[in-house]
């Protein structure tokens, strides 16, 4: 960790501390300080309280010298956080012209709010005198910069597309060309379907054999482990070159349940192996009720190989739509490999596409049967010529049921597509 | 905030820091403690490195009298967390045979993997011989409390749900017994369709006669703004009958954009508007992909309202199974007012529900034109009988245009269904 620079994330606002709001920033922040070799020591998080916000800045500049604020920038903040920065900086609240002229832009072209611009939001182009002004083209709160003794302080506001906007336009390029930092090299083996001890136990020899300047970071998440090789040093070729052989070799370690060796999305995989392939595909979901429908057309350009979903929620619609006998619902019920299979036809001849993935469960809380307990979900894969199927007993609660049903259904297509295609 | 018990969070793990994992359990943390009246201060996240752990125990615990910690229990953590909390409350750690005998259960009966147990899960039943044992029904990983001068130290495994169950089944009943805490009271006003500092200035007035001890949040989302009352005081029925007439008039100044006077979620208020009625709906998704039928499917119950959707992200379906005109889709494109109409009508007939919802539009980054740029969204609602349009001219990223415009969609029906049912 040597030739590090440590930072710290200050996050403003009661809505963070009273669970309100899930703090995505943070994360956001420590991605993309962590890509360019920044180490993210702590994350505080503060209420609009004076005291406290004053103190968080003393404590977390000793120790580290890059810290990002967030927060408390907004129009009905209680206004604490800028007087206070002023201050704290030894200087005091000016009205910025390039940034009253952008606010007035914004609210009177962009937003076209009718009547006048309020006093609250043409306060948003004071700025500390003291500070060095981050543009926002995403907002009217302007992102500020500041330094004291040799640590710098950048303020930004709360909004999460406005922080990622300066993140990414201002904040990065700026740590680039003034905090001379590390390169930092990351490979990541995407696994899913094993549990992280198991992999684990795999490891261990490889693990003990790494040096000690390679980390190896084991990342769960529904259903799947990412597994995250780092590795730094002063030139970046270099430290790649390295990495290289055991990044193969982990690969190698896991390839039984591996997925990609990039850090994607199961949803980008699949996207590019249909691409790849000029096929299309389609779902036909009852208990995932949309969710992988969402995931697919959650990445841009997805419209090229996915041609859409029919949501059979209701046992009607699952007839009406996905020809899904009458019988086979009778007999066997809504949540069976027989109806699964049934939708895949369905979806494939309706939908017209290469390939389609059907699932049908039972997620919970109610609903449940001794023979067919909450968590019993089929899955079927099929195209013109074959349909493949999975049952899954999944024990969470429901958003983790619907979600660790499509993500599986998803891989259960992935490795369709490799062996069928 | 006399009486107000201080709290801090501490989470425990690298991959919060990178941004790897998005901190959800801080925010259930806060909202049930604040539910009860503890008031979260700071919360911190530090690595899994021993001094920084050690720090945050000693600083936090100088200003809060509860400490809730998470994470740095899983069986591939450096095991670091375990033996410091052992050191630095004067134990050492021992084999707690309950522990030992559900971790066992666990791997045995309930997760059935092949093979002896791992050592690594077996060390999941050592806890310091002077925490006492919160019970884990949800995991190996169990739960821990200490007391250090008047100070109670709670740590909680990182897993999303074996926190949840643990804070639920077992933190928040100790701490209602046994730290004698204020009845807290919140009301909350949800608002759509209307911005934060719109909504701020109809209420100035209503703020600054507000008494001090009731206080006003403004808890935006995408679309929409709560407005929460929070009063507290030793007797939970009077402060409820106290703050009664303020929340009636918050309500009476935004009854324009009221949606409902809970905080829930607005397919649960569009969800009790149909069961009420013993009405359903169905939706067709083009631009939202499924994202409607996520959140309408996401609440448990809803299939007794929702009847399914028919995701037409390929224009051939919205022909095929929505009976889109082709001459329709030439003339005005899919996105417009007269495809999405069209697209409701479908929906009604194919679906067979009494309300119908659809969308069409362009998400971004790509696929905008001059005459419909990138956030363009038509939306259509309607029943047999009529069909009301919204047009939407959103500004974000592909994420946030998605979920806002279904949100969007969701409000639009909720008013379709109150003014034509």
């Amino acid at each position: 960790m040597n030739n590090t620079i440590n930072a710290s994330i200050i996050t403003i606002g009661d809505e963070l501390l009273i669970g309100q709001t899930v703090d995505t920033n943070s994360a956001f922040i420590g991605q993309e300080l962590n890509k360019i070799g920044i180490w993210v020591r702590r994350r505080v998080a503060v209420g609009d309280v004076w005291n406290d916000i004053w103190k968080a800045l003393d404590e977390e500049s000793r120790e580290s010298k890059l810290i990002i604020i967030t927060g408390g920038l907004g129009p009905t903040a209680d206004d604490i956080t800028k007087p206070l920065l002023a201050e704290y900086f030894g200087g005091k609240l000016v009205v910025d012209e390039k940034v009253l002229a952008h606010v007035k832009y914004l609210f009177e072209k962009v937003y076209r709010r009718p009547g006048p611009i309020l006093e609250r939001n043409l306060k948003q182009a004071e700025v500390p005198n003291v500070a060095a002004v981050l543009h926002n083209a995403w907002g009217s709160a302007p992102g500020m910069l500041f330094k004291k003794k040799d640590t710098v302080f950048i303020s930004l506001p709360g909004v999460p597309h406005e922080m990622k906007g300066l993140m990414t336009n201002e904040v990065i390029p700026y740590l680039l060309k003034n905090m001379g930092v590390q390169a930092i090299v990351h490979r990541t083996a995407f696994t899913f379907g094993q549990g992280e001890s198991m992999i684990a136990e795999k490891l261990i020899d490889f693990e003990a054999r790494l040096p000690l300047h390679i980390k190896l970071a084991y990342l769960p998440g529904y259903g799947m482990v990412k597994l995250r090789l780092t590795s730094r040093g002063e030139h970046k070729e270099a430290v790649e070159q390295e990495l290289l052989p055991y990044f193969e070799e982990l690969k190698g370690l896991v390839k039984e349940f591996l997925v990609a060796d990039e850090d994607e999305p199961l949803e980008v995989v699949v996207g590019k192996l249909l691409l790849a392939r000029k096929q299309t595909m389609a779902t036909a979901e009852s208990c995932t009720g949309g969710y992988i429908a969402h995931l697919i057309t959650g990445i841009p350009g997805s419209s090229d190989y996915y041609k859409g979903s029919i949501v059979s929620y209701a046992n009607q619609v699952k007839q009406d739509l996905l020809g899904v006998q009458q019988r086979t619902l009778t007999q066997h019920g809504a949540v069976s490999e027989e109806t699964v299979k049934e939708m895949v036809q369905g979806a494939l001849q309706q939908l017209k596409a290469d390939y389609a993935v059907a699932t049908s469960g039972i997620m919970g809380p109610g609903g449940g049967t001794e023979q067919k307990p909450v968590g019993t979900v089929w899955i079927a894969v099929g195209n013109k010529d074959k349909v493949a199927t999975l049952k899954l007993n999944l024990r969470f609660d429901r958003q983790r049921n619907i979600t660790t049903a499509a993500l599986n259904a998803l891989n259960f297509l992935r490795k369709f597509i490799l062996t069928n295609s």
